[in-house]
Parts: C-alpha cells; sequence; structure tokens
C-alpha cells in the first residue's frame, strides 16, 4: 500500500511555523507548529487542522528524468536540513478535465516543473503527497527540507515555478515555512 | 470532489451475480448479489466484502483519444444494459515504479487498451474506478454494462486485453458477471 502521511497544525509537533501565508484562495488557521505522522491520524490534541496525503506514483515524470532526479537528489531528515515548507496546493477543476497529455506538456514542455526543481537538488529535498483521491480540500501537499543557508534558494524556486503557465490551474495554495526544533 | 462509487457484495443489491470467478491471485468471498452506491459506506446488512473507489482524472489518454470516445461511448443506466461485469484488478509493484512514459507506452502503444475498448463501443459502457491511493486491496475497480445480445462481445474484449503486454503487471483480478433485477 502507498504510504500516508498527516501533517497537523497546531500548538504541538517538532516543526515550529516561521511564516505563514496563503498565495491564492482560502487560507487555513494559523498555527504555532506542525506535526508530520505517518498515516492517517486525528493529530495531536489542539491540532487547529490535519491534511493528509499518500506517496503515490509519479504522474508525469519520464524514465529519463527519475533517472537524472536520483542521481543528484537527497533524502528527507538531513541533520543540517532545519527549515522546511509546507505547501498544500489546489488545481482547478479545467486542470483535471485536461488529458494526460494536454497536463503533461504543460506541466514540462511548458512549464518546465521537473527541470526548476533539478535546479535547486541536492540542496532542497522535496516529498509530494496526493490528496484529490482522498477527498482532501487540497490536491496536492508539497514538503520540502532545506538547510538555513539554502531558504533564499527556495525562495527563488517559488518564485519561479509560480511564474509559470501551470500555476494559471492553481485555485487555491496556502505556504508555510518551518524550522526544526 | 472526485466521485466515490461502493460496490457490496453479499445477499442485498439490485445486481444478481450470475458467475463469480478469479482470474489471478487471491478471489473474493462468493455473494449471490452486488449493491453499486454513490459515496462511500458499510454497505447493506449482510455485506460480505466492500470496494470503494473514486472516479478520478484520466492517467494515459491523450486530447485525441477521450475526443474520440467522446463521439462514440454511451453512459451508464441504459434500460437495455440488462448484464453488467465488476473487475477488481490490483497491478504489481513492479507496474507502479514505472515512469509515466514508461506506463503509457505498455498501456496504449503496445498493448492498445484504449484502442481495444473502442472496438466495443457503444455496445459496452464503462466507468473506471481508482482505489491504489484510497488504501484499498485493488488498484481499480472495472465496471461495465452491455445488453444481453452483447455478451458474447463482452468476453471478447476481456479476453483481448488479458493477452496483452500490460497484463502481464497485473497480479490479482477477480471476476464478477452480474444481471440487472
Amino acid at each position: 500500500m502507498a504510504p500516508l502521511y498527516t501533517f497537523a497544525g497546531g500548538d504541538a509537533g517538532s516543526w515550529r511555523v516561521t511564516r505563514q501565508g496563503t498565495y491564492r484562495g482560502q487560507g487555513l488557521a494559523p498555527v504555532k507548529r506542525v506535526a508530520v505522522r505517518p498515516g492517517v491520524e486525528a493529530g495531536p490534541s489542539g491540532a487547529l487542522w490535519t491534511l493528509t496525503g499518500v506517496v503515490s506514483n509519479v504522474r508525469y515524470a519520464t524514465a529519463a528524468e527519475l533517472k537524472a532526479l536520483a542521481t543528484k537528489q537527497e533524502g528527507l531528515g538531513r541533520p543540517e536540513a532545519k527549515c522546511a515548507a509546507l505547501i498544500p496546493i489546489k488545481k482547478s477543476q479545467r486542470w483535471w478535465s485536461l488529458a494526460q497529455d494536454e497536463r503533461r506538456r504543460i506541466f514540462e514542455e511548458t512549464s518546465h516543473h521537473n527541470a526548476i526543481g533539478m535546479d535547486y537538488l541536492p540542496a532542497i529535498a522535496r516529498r509530494l503527497h496526493h490528496c484529490r483521491d482522498l477527498g482532501g480540500d487540497f490536491d496536492f501537499l508539497t514538503w520540502f527540507e532545506y538547510a538555513p543557508n539554502h531558504a533564499d534558494a527556495f525562495e527563488e524556486l517559488v518564485v519561479r515555478l509560480r511564474r509559470s503557465p501551470e500555476w494559471e490551474y492553481v485555485e487555491r495554495e496556502v505556504d508555510l515555512r518551518l524550522e526544526r526544533n
């Protein structure tokens, strides 16, 4: 079974929120901390929201792209990666109604989503969680980890992605920055 | 939110099981009837199993393929379509580890999955439910409806798909034929 993770926002958890904003659409209740746990759970007591997503099969990446990623990317949990970002995203119905080749073209050939991410490897590690099919309020929960000296690079990555044609299909996006305890 | 459907096998429901078999892997407990309901629910009392899936975005079809399908296919619930088939399928980890272009190539360029289905339109109507990301025992629940005089054509469709290279990645497949009350 594909692994699930739950992000619970509240007063508890090993990630302290340093900034919480909303890039587009409705925000999430402001929280002080986020707990990240495997599986589906209600979250620690006092959680104001919980978001669950599943690490699923790749939807757009080609074999060549996966191979290139594998040679450059590093995993989560590196001791120096004391910074993180949690960016829940919901795309429009118009996006989801597109055929596979149309979404792929926008994702990579036009917006260079994977190519842009490659520019920031291995500094920025990433895990994508899918939640549209789980019936959540978001379609994706993206989680990034990086060292403090790469914080500016991370902000640049976010700006570049948001400028891409793919982002015309984003209708809700919340944005949290965090630091490990 | 993407629509969910639950198939409950037991003694109740408007579809009577005329044949229940297992094509590959572990079977399901034999049942007399199947109830098909929107949403997630426990099923009628006496249900021996329930399977829930979500009607999600297309994973492989191109815009040209979707357009061709739209001109030929008909919906579920046609009065003459008194026959149905429920075929829950689970693919192997090897399939899910493939890149998107590799899975697409096997699905269509090698196995002609969509093209084979097109040969039986509009006679055979179909709805695909995804359940891998929901953590179910299967990855897909495929549901077909057709008139009794197309029953032989349906069996041919099933045989052609099972002969395709894509089916080397199927590790569990249960097969039920049903008739509407």
